[in-house]
């Protein structure tokens, strides 16, 4: 039996095809450019040909059409027959107070979704066309949803308020929730398997960086705090994302420099962040690369992400209390060793010591690694994130009816013997291309 | 000779009479309600009998004639004639990125504040007005401005630029500011003299609690990062101000909610931070007092304050690399135990050890104390800040000629032996009233 993962965006498609039996991913793909006058698509299958061309795709409806075609062609299709799809599990952003676990979906969780629409304008409605699209398409199996707030719905009153009238969150629901939920439950049960503790008594500060990024810190093994708030703008130094910044600034444009709410809303989502500093680049190889050649915004852009990450990194580490490791994670956290430098080194009076031949050397999406000094009281680790397994997992025992609460719930890749199956090859080549990664490597301790 | 020092708000002058030769304070006073229809005054003179009445004072140039009447008055006053004030020291809340030190204010200064007042549009108009109606009282003495900004004009770029279009920067000024500075100068210089060390070799976290409150990290003897931002809405928990809080919030509340911006700015700086969550209080004693009765948004609000003060600690100990000393002050830092408690306590993996029994003794605004335990790697002062007491020793070093940037000039209360002789009386009394206090004094170490 296999589990279909969708993950729409306003534009956007992504899919995976996961074997529940062999434990593996089959197929994973993305259609891009969604309702624009030409659309992509790339598919990759498990021994098959990689699939790319320009596609027709005017909307969601199209786009899951498409998809199933892809996965039941017979060049480069992995299923003979759609019935073969026992589940579907769907990414969904905002679940605001609604949830605190994966759910099937059922009209009533729709118009859930829907009335939470104000909060997330941007991700909700698209999730919520791929999941009727879906069920259009595969309309005898559960719909699941899996939603990015769940896993911060464990934060204490006092870390998710604002300190704002008190009103604007009983009527406006205006409140902290935090997202990139999904990739946290993965990392911090994996980092909790590696130091050989039980989940629920391990402090850790997970560092989630792509080109959005955002920091978690976890207590008793359940999200304690974390940066993004009420939107994922908040927090940390982003790609286009200007994260913290004095409310106040936003007053000042519009009443002294007299702009528009809406052109500043674009401005801090979509011009900010390194691509504002830079105003060039968002992506983080080309930033360290002409900072190298001393080009100087580029230098102040790393500067300022690698301080951000740092006074992040020190707060949480104050809030905890006592951490057991900070992980790194996503494209950024997991290929960028400059960033990493910037934000770890000198935190050793904080217990956290980190090994810079081990951080540069350190690029690995496939293993997971260990970056701090032998003797460093706090470990550092780079995992590479699979918020697909997490939402394969959560479908498939939803179909079970064996699901709960990840506090509740054990997890097959919390074990100590899980093996990532899908990595494992590629992990190999990493091996024998940097035959020195294999000093990094990390696994969990035998029992 | 004398000195006179004024501190103009929207509708208030608060005035202090230093004499230079004896060291001490002469007098001290405010005008409250300036421009309303019924106006108080309380002045407090040394070996003279308290003033407090309601007056007449329709503008800030009433303000100062009333203060200079006052002060030459045969009761209440303390001096015989107005030549005896030899010069007058104004704070002035936004200088920009123009001053980095204080100044003897000309019509050129007085442009520039006037050009800054889009950045600081509540604070400096009232200032400039008290400067230019004291220029009319007291037309022969120089007038000097001492800026809360100048002291943070020391961060370094990446500090201090927000992650917004750089654009923004260029053409509206849009940075970090921060403020509180010359309360910061006074207990940093302070710290390093408790330390025994020389200023620029001394790392501080200094957190000043007041109404507003802010905090900041020094490093080697300078400002490397502060809390609050363009404005001094950004930061800590306050009062009636939000502090941080995700921007997207007000583009939610304007496009989602319907709100007018001007409404949600009052808001902000006004109704939110403690007076928000508890929706009755923002005195900080009656928080605590009805938290003790079990009021649970006032519990709340006690530890979303408190989060957010370790929060800050911990993340200026990471940027910072090693803290000799964390310093509170104004206050709430100077009087409120059970603040100091929430934010220190559990910061121990950070060599930050609060003595709870120290802490919950130490409440003193006239002696200077010590609130670690003997063997924390780092110590916890409580330091009774005295923005007085700079302005003054800035404005007689201007009129000297002697006056310099801090970093190459070294004020009277850097001196291991100085003894704040306004205070020393008191000092006594308190420690008459609380002999345990004795214990928790420091003072500099010998030569």
């Amino acid at each position: 039996m296999v589990i279909l993962t969708l993950n729409c965006g306003s534009s956007s498609a992504k899919y995976q095809i996961f074997d529940w039996d062999s434990q593996e991913v089959l197929a994973v793909g993305v259609i891009e450019r969604i309702g624009q006058n030409v659309s992509t698509m790339e598919h990759a299958a498990k021994d098959r040909d990689q699939y790319e061309s320009e596609i027709s795709c005017p909307d969601h409806k199209a786009a899951i059409q498409l998809i199933v075609k892809m996965i039941l062609d017979s060049d480069y299709g992995v299923l003979d027959s759609i019935s073969e799809i026992r589940a579907v599990g769907h990414r969904v952003v905002h679940g605001g107070e609604h949830f605190v676990k994966s759910v099937i979906v059922d009209e009533q969780v729709l118009n859930i979704f829907e009335s939470l629409t104000h909060l997330a304008p941007l991700h909700n409605p698209p999730n919520i066309l791929g999941i009727r699209a879906a069920q259009q398409e595969l309309p005898d199996v559960p719909h699941c949803a899996i939603m990015d707030t769940a896993w911060h719905q464990t934060m204490p009153k006092h870390t998710y308020m604002y300190a704002l009238p008190y009103a604007w969150y009983e009527e406006h629901n205006v409140r902290r929730y935090g997202f990139h939920g999904t990739s946290y439950l993965y990392t911090a049960k994996r980092a909790a398997a590696l130091l050989g503790k039980d989940p629920m008594e391990t402090n850790l500060i997970i560092a989630h960086i792509g080109n959005g990024a955002s920091m978690c810190a976890v207590k008793n093994g359940v999200s304690y705090d974390t940066s993004m708030g009420l939107t994922p703008l908040e927090g940390l130094v982003m790609g286009t994302r200007s994260g913290d910044v004095d409310p106040a600034v936003i007053n000042f444009l519009i009443t002294q420099v007299g702009m528009d709410i809406k052109d500043i809303d674009t401005a801090l989502n979509k011009k900010s962040g390194i691509l504002g500093i830079t105003e060039k680049f968002s992506d983080r190889r080309d930033v360290r690369d002409a900072a190298a050649q001393g080009d100087e915004r580029c230098r102040l852009a790393i500067d300022m992400e690698c301080h951000r990450l740092k006074r992040y990194i020190g707060g949480y580490a104050a809030a905890l209390g006592s951490v057991d490791a900070v992980v790194m994670t996503a494209g950024v956290g997991e290929m960028a060793p400059h960033i990493r430098r910037g934000a770890l080194t000198g935190l050793d009076h904080l217990g956290i010591c980190l090994d810079q031949q081990k951080n540069d050397q350190g690029q690995c999406r496939n293993g997971e690694i260990d970056i701090a000094t032998a003797d460093s009281p706090i470990r550092i680790f780079v995992i590479p994130t699979d918020e697909e397994l997490v939402m394969t997992e959560d479908t498939y025992a939803l179909l079970n009816g064996t699901y709960d609460i990840h506090t509740n719930f054990t997890y097959n890749f919390e074990s100590p013997k899980y093996v990532n199956k899908s990595r494992h090859e590629r992990l190999q080549q990493d091996l024998e291309n940097k035959p020195y990664l294999k000093d990094l490597i990390v696994t969990p301790p035998k029992a």
